[in-house]
């Protein structure tokens, strides 16, 4: 089955997940699933559409060829859906919008107008930005169960490591009652950091030089990015309806250090954690600094590795640990919920 | 959907398997699904069966009051196969054996043979015994695809956490190049125990006393289990075509005491690491006490803990951690199996 795939965004994500797909060619052919990018736009590099496909290669000369007075993103991706609707109904399967827009923690936009734009032109959704999940998990789920289309979002928390689909998938009628991880990558390199006795600001500006941290680092430092995945964490597994606003939130500062060090001689590790506790109203989540003993699974998280602990029933407490993070995991996350969505058309079903 | 469920093997597992049903109906009430024990075949205590199912709640009784003079286990699941498919092949969606009798790691038997006579009576085969697995199953997937029919394992390896299924589900078109796994409890208490200075002998009696240890340790201590693990782990997820007696394969003994002392004194962990490196013909796999960091994912593992890491590409190293081990777990994975094999069934495909 061909499927016609929009990109909105168009970073190292969305690039890499382009030539990811080249490389998974033979998963794709297995599974009888042609995917064909028909449409590509950036923020502030233009837009360009063909509804028989673009070829890729092309797509960098025709950006930056590209009319800096073209619509906005929201109309470029309805009038995109529309004319692959109506021109090309007979050639793609269905169309899916693959949306790797900036976070905005605050409001979640524009990522939720896109995500409602794609519903409403009657396609899927795969999403790498956390917004949306955070932000209207709950609105967004049922609008997409409404318009019968899917909405995923693997590599949201943890790149593409299956945190979502870890449950979904593979534990049935497992009930989550809980779950912690450290989950921001930037905060562990700086406690860590800290913990061998440098100070805050140089830590922070060489992770900046090396292309780790952000120039405004604020989103991590300050728990934002991490009180977001708590978020969608929450929303997800333990079926609450929290946003990152609503997370009780501790962030990082140059008084961390004396006590990243001072929890090292101690013989345990200072990690920020983002957590949930309880179900649905119930729920609790916060990002919160917490001296780990030194064999917890979440305290042996160095550099870009993450982690996330759930508790179940009845299956215990589960880890799934990345070692090895990266871009290149968060769209391989893309290609995992195409493959979901190319699964749930074939079966007919939600499965 | 009926199905239609004949277990062979009638210990811890699939007693707690019998009433894990019941605790998760709404998640077979969710899905469509109503399974019906129809059949139960112990080793020593004889066998029931009733075409239109069994009232579990009085399996006990009837097994008490059986005749040891019953057909061995094979010719009983042949019959009770026939005997369903000629009668009742109008209420079952599908007939589903459960296979979970004790590991025999030389030739893995009978088990083997119940999953072959499970295929040739059209029937779906779930077991929680590695021997099949581990020993022969390049054959059985063979099999059970000219059977059209599935064979899923998930119980056989670290109790109910996915390992199989998190490849299979989660990781579509992921490569796993080599995996390493703390995957023996018996061991991992041992060493743990000699780590603080408790000789081999009495840590192994008061662990055969706490009902942890086997009366025959030899399985455990010797390395088999592990071995038969990293076997069923090389088979399935780099698919090699190894027995556990090609495993190199190392144990523990009194011997192993100082080693452990000495390691952890020096800031490290002793474990027995089971591993497996390549693909296919070219897959080794080896059981042996590996000196591990500290903060190496498989050296925090203690206790009933479990943990494995799968290399891959291009999703790098992830692990699964199962901090809370236990039969109740690997009931589980029983579960989960017959969900895939009800969804399966509902999709009328493999996925």
């Amino acid at each position: 089955m061909k499927l016609a795939i929009v990109l909105i965004g168009y970073g190292n994500v969305a690039r890499r997940f382009v030539t990811l797909l080249d490389e998974s060619r033979d998963a794709f052919r297995a599974r009888g699933v042609e995917p064909v990018i028909a449409g590509v736009a950036t923020g502030r590099h233009g837009r360009v559409f063909e509804v028989a496909g673009l070829d890729t290669a092309r797509v960098d000369p025709a950006l930056a060829a590209g009319d800096a007075g073209e619509p906005a993103s929201v109309p470029f991706l309805a009038s995109a859906l529309d004319r692959l609707r109506i021109e090309a109904d007979h050639v793609f399967k269905a169309r899916v919008v693959i949306e790797t827009t900036p976070l905005d923690v605050r409001l979640g936009q524009p990522a939720i107008a896109h995500v409602r734009a794609a519903f409403a032109g009657g396609a899927h959704v795969i999403t790498a930005n956390k917004g949306p999940v955070a932000i209207a998990y709950r609105a967004l789920a049922a609008e997409a169960r409404a318009a019968g289309v899917s909405f995923l979002f693997e590599g949201a928390v943890m790149d593409g490591v299956p945190v979502f689909n870890l449950v979904r998938e593979t534990l049935p009628g497992c009930t989550v009652t809980g779950f912690r991880g450290v989950v921001n990558s930037t905060t562990n390199f700086l406690i860590t950091a800290m913990e061998r006795g440098e100070p805050f600001a140089p830590a922070l500006k060489r992770m900046q030089d090396a292309g780790v941290a952000e120039a405004d680092p604020s989103l991590d430092v300050d728990g934002w990015d991490a009180a977001a995945k708590g978020a969608a964490l929450a929303n997800v597994l333990l079926d609450a309806d929290v946003t990152p606003q609503m997370v009780e939130r501790e962030g990082i500062s140059a008084e961390t250090a004396s006590r990243a060090v001072a929890t090292l001689k101690d013989g345990r590790r200072l990690k920020l954690v983002a957590s949930g506790q309880g179900r649905g109203a119930g729920a609790r989540v916060r990002v919160a600094l917490e001296d780990l003993p030194a064999d917890d699974p979440l305290a042996i998280v160095d550099g870009q590795a993450n982690a996330l602990e759930i508790d179940t029933w009845p299956m215990g407490r589960l880890v799934i640990t990345q070692r090895d993070g990266g871009m290149e995991k968060t769209a391989y996350a893309l290609v995992t919920d195409l493959l979901t969505v190319a699964r749930r058309l074939r079966n007919g079903s939600a499965e």
